[in-house]
């Protein structure tokens, strides 16, 4: 067998006895390669009193079974080793303190035909599971738009945002990966079962947890870091005080990567933690797909026309004619002296200007003199 | 006639001619003074070439008959040289190029009991007139919950979000100004005359136009720098792409006023002029009147509890429950020792705090073991 077969191996087995994330394993992992962490902790059953539990129960693993059961469900196992790694997850070696669980993972489940390496513009599209209306279908248009541009989308699987998520990028054609507290192979919320299967086939379901693993809340908070990790913004969609997804905006402001949110009604509860993003400073505020693209694309790449009103009749007056325009009263009438006086203009002028602003229904003649029309008030 | 009666008379006529905010005009009285700069143009009927058209009808008027007029009405005119003159306008000589009127107005005309150097502290709540009812409930919220803790709440008179503050401010005793574009004997719109009598008798309307003065466009735009001049911050509640708020809002912030945004959904047309000032860093995000007090009080006064989700069970427990907690799967059930080892705990620490966490209805027990009682998700 060769090293790196063997290096495999061990993060196979050390990533099934081991948390998410469990900072003290990813370090040793990283300092002295899998191989030797592994090894250590069979022969010695302990590496200076920490990981005992882990050492405890590493003779019962078998990781070539493992891969080997995990292949014929279609799951294949990535480590840093291999090409398809996804470089941007090197970034969660240094963000994180022991006690989150923060550090990189061992390796990642992936079932599904999306190369994980193809995918370094992504962006990920998070929220709420008790999401209202209006903000599962406002991240279903940020997942299309930015999906439409290229972009890969990642989320969770949950109720809510995630799926709005995936069906606005599924809906477009859109690359799209969910990211799992469990293992690939299980459907949770079971209710998902079709829209991980559809994933699993046409684009990609990651997750550090070998096969077979449930989902737990700490599993979940760990799950976050890589969604943050994954991409390069996270956008918020809607998110209660409590929300996980304000978790993972924290893990994309640890990682220097943006984090976006999605205003909504301040009376709506799904909006309130998003708002407080907000005005932390925290988030950028965004209000569609293209201003996401703005802000997590290369420079000019993605510019976004500063929405602005429509165009009116007014925007089309020669300078002059807005002076006159603004000069006329918008109740009752005014005489052209009065107006001209207004405009400080002169009556010559004016008149001329009054009667053209007439032809294009902006001003009417009423008793008083002149006044604006209905519609020309601003 | 004293020099302080005669200076009076002269801005009141100059005031009359004179369109609001005209920089030329301000910039000579606040050299020159008034009764100087009135004198050289009835006498000379110009000023170096400028202000020629005020000069050829400043013989016309009478500001003593204006005065007495006005007086009949209940109306007063302050000037700087007034105790009651809010002090707060005079950041307005430094404000503003000439073309854009931004200079202090020459006198105010007032209608109500209010005093306006009484009104230090005052926000400012505006917003569109096409309104919708959440834009309407939240000016109401916020207009409320500032007067109630003792600001002085500005807006102008118009439909939508102008009048939802005044109405706001007025259901819980709090004090409130109507800014108009117009003089304080007009009622416009007609159809808040009611609105705007109450206010006359109740609190205070404030104009810097002569009684009777029409109001145009360009009246509204040099009327939104008083609001914004007069206040502490303004709080732009809905404001389309076009809406005449954001001309307030940028004067608050040319003022060094704090400027202020309630979002709303990114699907609705009047909040688009909301979410772009925030998203450009010239808001501040609010979603409530709390909020508004926070940043406009003084240091300490106004302090907001950042806002947390309710406290939940969970919060209640041991730091060991929590662990093992997190520890127990979401789906189908796990053993103890299984517990245990994702929680990195003892079996029989683990066996007790599963119980505890029974009797609490937060986990159950199951075929497989334990998992997460329905309501436990986080």
């Amino acid at each position: 067998m060769s090293a790196a077969e063997r290096e495999r191996l061990a993060r196979v087995a050390l990533g099934r006895l081991g948390e998410p994330g469990d900072p003290r394993l990813a370090g040793l992992v990283a300092e002295l390669g899998a191989t030797v962490v592994h090894d250590h902790l069979v022969s010695e059953r302990d590496l200076g009193g920490v990981l005992s539990d882990v050492a405890a129960r590493l003779s019962d693993t078998d990781p070539a079974r493992d891969l080997e059961q995990a292949a014929r469900l279609g799951i294949r196992f990535l480590t840093p080793a291999d090409a398809e790694w996804p470089a941007a997850l090197d970034d969660l070696t240094e963000a994180a303190p022991v006690q989150e669980r923060g550090g990189p993972p061992l390796g990642l489940w992936v079932r599904g035909p999306l190369r994980l390496d193809e995918c370094a513009e992504a962006v990920a599209v998070v929220g709420s599971r008790p999401a209202t209306t209006y903000g599962a279908d406002v991240a279903s248009e940020v997942a299309a738009a930015t999906g439409r541009a290229g972009l890969v989308v990642v989320s969770g699987a949950a109720f809510g945002i995630d799926q709005a998520a995936h069906r606005g990028a599924i809906a477009v054609g859109a690359r799209t990966i969910a990211v799992l507290a469990c293992g690939v192979d299980r459907a949770y919320p079971a209710a998902h079962r079709d829209l991980l299967h559809h994933l699993g086939r046409e684009a990609a379901v990651v997750s550090e947890l070998a096969p077979g693993s449930a989902p737990t809340r700490l599993r979940f908070l760990a799950r976050n870091r890589l969604i943050a990790g994954l991409t390069r913004g996270t956008v918020v969609v809607e998110a209660a005080l409590r929300s996980g997804a304000l978790n993972t905006a924290n893990w994309a402001s640890r990682l220097h990567r943006h984090v976006l949110g999605v205003p909504g009604p301040v009376t709506s509860a799904p909006s309130q933690g998003v708002h407080q993003l907000i005005r932390s400073g925290a988030a950028t505020l965004v209000t569609s797909g293209a201003e996401v693209l703005e802000v997590l694309g290369h420079a000019g790449e993605h510019l976004v026309e500063v929405p602005r009103g429509e165009v009116r009749s007014r925007d089309r007056l020669t300078l002059r004619q807005q002076q006159v325009l603004d000069a006329v009263p918008l109740a009752s009438g005014a005489a052209a002296d009065s107006i001209a006086r207004t405009a400080g203009l002169g009556l010559v002028e004016v008149r001329s200007a009054l009667t053209r602003l007439q032809g294009q229904g902006l001003v009417d003649r009423c008793p008083g003199g002149w006044r604006l029309a209905g519609l020309a008030t601003g």
